[in-house]
């Protein structure tokens, strides 16, 4: 396997210099990587390697990042405020009715003014936040995609670009897990966040991705989504996907463009990849995807429409 | 409840400017901070505000880090590597048995050299993943604390420096959980990350603390770990814990003074409310904390506990 590069400059000009310093270890940990030192002198004339060098170091960034978890059905939520803004707008990507209030509180405490509740998809493995946040947050509008068909106070197409203060994110049509699936990546320029982010829902997950078998799912489709619309973005643009079942968190473009076992493949093995995975029926999609057509609402009465 | 300032720098001499852009979405959404753009004319005539303004970039972290999650003791495993070294030098704290081989194949994946496998304490909850690292991967060597009385390569101490490659570890002193509790702190400097991180094992969790009423517990030396080692700290510095119970990946120091509903409180309540606890014996401790004590290995041969 190669080594990955990844989102990491190498630090370049660095000189080498001895550095008189005492072990609280074997000698077989004084590598030039590897090293404990004790803070204050013991005695040792051990001696060790260090790498000097200089670094710039980071600018704060403006953006307010929370990855947030739901046990059940293994999905993130992801919370991003632009904090440098007076009035310090968020949005909320892929909320969960269950954890609904979980994020609410943490927006009320953190100062935030939460603009948008977000989905990238109809989901079909549990009820989106989306609804009761409207309830309990007024003010806060719904967003989901055109395709999607789904009811919104907004519907985005590949293209746009939905800001909160100075930050945005842009808005990439990546169907093939459903028809109205896609993903957002933080915007272009000198003040949005390096390495770019990109959430893309069940399009792309970490070594993997979302099934094709229902709501207007395509193999094809999902192929030629993810390799022109993900693959195709910076290698060290972090992935942040709808879901993760193993407890990994983030991955990047670079790392899935070599380590996933799907999408690195040909079109033809992944179709027939995708075409005799023989998954369970979601136990969830009867009542999920009614419900987040709705935002949520698992009613269909006119006021739960007309509020979604 | 006051708004946090948390981590982040306020954009400052930022000019307002009307830019004409389209609308995909109600008017009621085109206010300061929010507004969605189609990149394409529609012909609408509405205009919005954007900040204008500039900030600096970003600098390429040399780090990599990665926060994993083992879901059945909700405990997080983090791995961090000098990837700006030519030997990707790389640590794992808290590994957890059950997650070891995910562990160590992303380790294997990303191209980095495992270095160290270590803990924040004797774990009561989990059988530590240390045994099997050093079984899987030889050459890894094993660090605690010197406190915890636990076997390991390397036993550190409150102020000594664990090195890879050109980033290290600050080891704290952070008794109260357990007595041999410590919070490991990313270094201060150019080159280190910014702003710095605090792994804080089971002393300090998002919006709360470990248990004090077993292994060498004491709720006073909790209190005062807490507030002169982690909340010492600056107020950006990222606390990365052991455990998340409710889905929280992260928190800041910042936050935590103002929020954390045991530790803002005055000792005497501090400690009224946790002898108040009335926790249920912990499942796992019986099996866990002697496994523990010799890197996870779960029996007592003369063979497992020399090659702890």
């Amino acid at each position: 396997m190669p080594s990955l590069r990844l989102h990491h400059q190498l630090l370049r000009h660095c000189r080498l210099s001895f550095i008189p310093t005492s072990l609280s270890s074997s000698s077989s940990s004084s590598s030039s990587s590897s090293l404990i030192t004790r803070s204050r002198p013991l005695g040792s004339t051990a001696s060790a390697v260090r790498l000097m060098g200089t670094m710039a170091t980071e600018s704060t960034p403006r953006l307010l990042f929370r990855q947030l978890f739901e046990k059940e059905s293994c999905t993130y939520t992801y919370l991003l405020a632009d904090v440098g803004h007076p009035e310090k707008p968020a949005l909320l990507l892929d909320p969960v009715d269950k954890t609904a209030d979980r994020d609410l509180a943490l927006i009320r405490d953190l100062g935030l003014k939460l603009i948008y509740a977000m989905n990238t998809h109809v989901h079909a493995d549990h009820v989106t936040g989306t609804g009761l946040i409207k309830t309990k947050m007024p003010g806060v509008k719904s967003v989901i995609s055109k395709a999607s068909q789904a009811k919104a106070d907004h519907v985005v197409e590949h293209g746009d670009k939905i800001h909160f203060g100075n930050l945005f994110l842009e808005v990439r049509a990546t169907p093939g897990h459903t028809l109205g699936c896609v993903t957002y990546v933080t915007g272009e320029g000198p003040d949005q966040p390096h390495p770019r982010m990109a959430f893309t829902g069940d399009a792309l997950l970490i070594r993997g991705c979302g099934r094709t078998d229902f709501q207007g799912g395509s193999s094809h489709q999902l192929y030629q989504s993810v390799h022109s619309q993900i693959f195709a973005l910076p290698k060290d643009t972090l992935i942040y996907p709808a879901h993760d079942y193993k407890g990994f968190t983030v991955s990047t473009v670079g790392e899935e463009m070599i380590l996933n076992p799907r999408l690195t493949k040909d079109e033809e093995t992944f179709t027939s990849i995708m075409k005799n995975l023989n998954l369970a029926y979601p136990k969830m999609i009867d009542v999920a995807v009614p419900a987040n057509l709705a935002c949520g609402f698992q009613d269909s009465t006119p006021e739960a429409r007309a509020s979604a």
